[in-house]
């Protein structure tokens, strides 16, 4: 069996924004050279998360609002008495989930026809790191 | 270590509808010959979910309702802009989760007492599939 | 390939209490001798999650708040219907989510700087159990 890690770094414009990385991820199982087996995508932040869903702006636009009715910014957080202001943030990456494992098959990732993965940046302008750890067998 | 790779497939009935697929999943397990591991189950469709919860009807009516109050049908999405109609269905997978990753442990799913795990539709009456990655060692 | 299992027991005070357990994850990880790799970390019970977010007092009472508000006690869920009296501890597991699969590198768990794991119980005062399934290579 082989292991192999990397990362993404992400520094995002705007303090919510999601990012395609399936690229990404595709281009890491690759070097990798691991043919059968997962990988797992995973925020090392706990203001961001990893989710799988439709590359459509419209559905992407649909989640940001649909968040912020769930997990809404600027209420008065117990969390705020520490100085800080992102809760929701907190919040709303917990809807989406942090982390996705994908299938890797034949070399490639096995995902179905529709399935794209992303991260969703809630807390940005600042650096930000997710791990890619791939697992599992060469041919 | 193994890995061995199989699919599920469905065509559920009605729109929404949660399937109960503990035994397909023990069974493609047994067929891996893994004895020790983990199995991946993961929706391939993005208005699917995978869960592990109880299996009672009153709950799982529980569960629809809940999604419903949550992430309603029917609002004026975005996404709905494209032609598509299923929103909701994106949102409400994303609330279930869409997949979950199982320990293996002699040769069984190691599950607690009352988990079961389900497939969840939210956009059926089509032909969907879920992929099954058992990883592992055998003896 | 090296698989070890473990298990984590609880039997919390109060019927709602989070557990930090990132040190008893990193605990076994250290007696697996599993040097790359990841740790599955699951609740084996379906009214317990096991989540990733901030150690922080005023954070925890963020998400207890929030979680009573979008799954509230005290409905007349359908569940109830079979004598159970727990249905929003089944809703609010799903969104704190009931696993997470931690990265495992050059011998401990590869977390960011803020991620701690914890066990999040929603109808305790009685025995649950979570499983620790580590997997990777040695050296």
């Amino acid at each position: 069996m082989q292991v192999f890690t990397d990362y993404l770094y992400f520094n995002t414009k705007k303090r919510q924004e999601f990012v395609h990385i399936t690229d990404d991820i595709a281009a890491i199982v690759k070097k990798s050279g691991i043919d059968d087996g997962i990988v797992l995508v995973s925020a090392m932040h706990i203001t961001a998360g990893v989710y799988v869903n439709d590359w459509e702006n419209g559905l992407i636009h649909d989640f940001q609002e649909w968040l912020e009715k769930l997990a809404p910014a600027g209420l008065d957080y117990r969390h705020h008495q520490t100085g800080e202001d992102n809760a929701d943030a907190h919040l709303k990456r917990t809807i989406m989930g942090h982390q996705v494992t994908l299938p890797i098959t034949s070399g490639k990732l096995d995902l179905g026809p529709w399935e794209q993965v992303f991260y969703a940046e809630f807390d940005g302008q600042r650096k930000k790191r997710v791990v890619v750890k791939v697992m599992g067998i060469n041919g």
